[in-house]
């Protein structure tokens, strides 16, 4: 499939430096953010612009070689794992922030470029880009949009695809086309934004993306509220935001997670808590005020055990460094980790709690529950062993009914880390099999060969 | 095509009351909001559940029947206007609101439902639909849905498609699929609910929508000011925006609007002005207040003439009604308007005015503009009349040009009237032939004998 001419002709496209062959070079794009699954691709190319990227797809799909975008390689469902090797294309090189609108509320960025870089330009000038997944560190726009990413501040702010005005893209047989523009308003034909928006890297190359950003709020404020019982903690979620207050952020931590911040760094937080929420708002400083005091008022009286208004930025600093150290803390307590995110209405998030409850103990595992409360959608995580197989047998499990109860209560299979490989055998159950052939065939009318992350989202 | 026996067929699905086919009858089904465009269906029904819609569909497919789907009749772009005669599909009889989840912030609506009656039942709820069309009297939400609806809301709470879910479609060949679901956060797989979204009525009929409804913000206000040059509007609203203000509406008119309000109900206006700009905030009111003040700040200190801040609610309502009775003011001076919806990046419409001032004298015509500044959405409208040919040529001429103009200034074709039959004939032009036959192989996927809403969006 990928022979010596193959890798020259890569080579004339890009460039010698930019292919990797070398078997230590391939071996680190073999994997992504999951523990589960690992392939060597046969090449890695870093292209830097969109035509030369239309030069590799011309040459993938006369050749029928597999294509697998990759960005930071952050992502946690398999997604830029090559599982049927060929070519890893790799957009970190086109990393340019082309243009920031201020007047407009836009910026013009590559692919390649890391969110936090993104967000810390946009600082400068006021702005910001709303939805947060939390691999901000590394996670590149074009893994952002083809993942629809969400993060905490999806509750007030939504998830990426409220943020994505336009595209270009490479097709799998090469075209490089524009879809969207640069207004929010903007209906001419299929919204074909939004078709590669959570597409997994299957449709095709994203190079550019027009983004929405916002004004950074003046003012923020955090609330931490800890319960005795995670069901009153979900009925809080909902009567806060009945009371006409939208925090940025409402997050959830379960007693496991409270028990281990109070071993690595101390918050006071009661051993035998039952759940704790923090609350973020944001906005002009005034209406932060009175918003964190309505919080404070809903929480006191509808059975919070303890309700804390961080006083200054430092104190609010701690409580959000606990809630980001909370993945950290439950990936370093287990060889692997089956990180669920499943999505509920926000009205049956104590349904899915008390469920997971259950499923820890007839399967006799540990299930830590973390997540954004805020807009239903968890975090349960089984803490298990992949070579240990008999617990990772119980553990599959435990994520099987997990699934279920998810769907069962109205929610979705995954809320942001996509189907990826993840969650493949579960699709067409989910989606019935007109919608998933439908998909298919969109599909394979955009990508006759099958080169585009081929081995992802159906069987 | 359409003979006794398949009256007698969609009789028995749906009932012979439910079937219309007297001329006139027919002559009511056959025109849309607009005053260009009129043709006679063969038959109307009336079905009431997606099984009954899924039998015409069937039948329809079989004979290679035309089907036009039809709520209010509301459209601006010829959206529902049955070019090719045959069925239209009238969606009125399935009007009934499922079901309001107010912990979980969504509603469950048939097809056929009217947005002034969901926001009325919302209200109740202290909840409200955010998109706000003005047709919201008599516009239902499968229109809204199928045209992604915006209006004056939009610069704050985006449009149709940031509140849409999921839906339940009948294909064209009569299956019935459910897509997306009930939370904000979903990535399974394509985001087909989108596709449906803005599909105008061409890929299927939507027959329920699940919709994300937000809380009624407590407390709103409304400033009002004053220009001598709409440039310095257009700064002002860059200026506030940036000044991390986002007001729900921020609406402009220009002086022949303000001069009409005064003839008819006048506010005092001055006859000179040049521009008046409508702000509203919303939210609690204490940040109501605050962002009221800057507004006032930013218009007093940057070239406003004046401004006005509604002392009260009556004050403020005054203003509204002086806007929304704006379009009616121009579709009564002249027989016909032709009402552009060009978009542009909001920094850009001193420009797209200043161009619509020299078509008006290059032509000899009254353009007249009002429209959503906050967005970049502007309407602007050509006053000419169908019969007199030599005048209805200008007013093409110089929308044609309105319209170059606005792709010019990085905008888009259609921010929220749609394509329709409207603007068929730009269309491959402003998307390209590549992005154009994308979309029709994606709808000859879907429809293949191309049954849905034929003669619409390309030629």
């Amino acid at each position: 499939m990928i022979n010596e001419s193959v890798i020259g002709e890569l080579q004339k496209i890009v460039g010698r430096e930019n292919v990797l062959t070398t078997t230590e070079n391939l071996k680190t794009y073999s994997y992504d953010g999951t523990s589960s699954w690992i392939h060597d691709p046969d090449v890695v190319v870093f292209p830097k612009t969109a035509e030369q990227i239309s030069g590799i797809m011309k040459l993938a799909n006369a050749h029928k070689i597999p294509v697998t975008p990759r960005g930071g390689g952050t992502n946690v469902s398999g997604g830029s794992v090559p599982v049927m090797g060929g070519i890893v294309l790799c957009t970190t090189k086109m990393d340019r922030i082309l243009n920031i609108d201020k007047e407009n509320f836009t910026a013009t960025v590559e692919s390649g470029v890391v969110l936090m870089n993104l967000n810390t330009r946009l600082a400068a000038e006021g702005l910001f880009f709303p939805p947060d997944p939390q691999s901000f560190l590394a996670a590149t726009i074009g893994g952002i949009v083809a993942e629809n990413a969400g993060g905490p501040a999806g509750v007030k702010y939504g998830v990426t695809k409220q943020y994505l005005l336009g595209l270009e893209v490479v097709l799998p047989t090469g075209e490089i086309i524009n879809l969207g523009g640069r207004t929010v308003k903007n209906v001419v034909g299929y919204d074909l934004t939004m078709l590669f928006c959570s597409s997994e890297g299957t449709l095709g190359i994203i190079t550019k993306a027009e983004l929405k950003v916002n004004a950074l709020p003046p003012a923020r404020k955090t609330v931490l509220a800890i319960y005795d019982d995670v069901a009153t903690a979900g009925e809080n979620v909902s009567l806060v935001l009945t009371s006409g207050v939208t925090p940025g952020k409402i997050e959830l931590l379960d007693n496991w997670v409270i028990r281990r911040i109070e071993e690595v760094s101390p918050l006071g937080l009661p051993q035998d808590a039952d759940a704790v929420l923090i609350f973020e708002v944001d906005g002009m400083a005034e209406a932060v005020e009175k918003e964190a005091e309505k919080i404070v008022e809903v929480a006191r009286g509808h059975g919070a055990i303890e309700v804390r208004p961080a006083k200054d930025q430092d104190e609010a600093n701690r409580y959000w460094m606990a809630r980001r150290a909370g993945f950290a803390m439950i990936f370093g307590k287990a060889p692997t980790v089956l990180a669920e995110d499943v999505t509920v209405p926000r009205g049956k998030i104590p349904h899915l709690i008390r469920k997971c409850r259950e499923l820890a103990k007839k399967y006799d595992l540990e299930i830590v529950v973390l997540g954004h409360a805020g807009d239903g959608n968890l975090h349960p995580s089984v803490l298990t062993d992949i070579k240990n197989k008999e617990h990772f047998a119980r553990a599959e499990k435990a994520v099987e009914e997990i699934i279920e109860t998810a769907l069962e209560l109205g929610g979705v299979l995954s809320g942001e880390h996509g189907i990826g490989l993840e969650k493949q055998r579960f699709f067409r159950r989910a989606l019935g099999s007109t919608v998933t052939d439908l998909m298919k065939n969109i599909k394979a009318l955009i990508d006759p060969n099958n080169i585009m992350n081929p081995g992802k989202i159906w069987d």
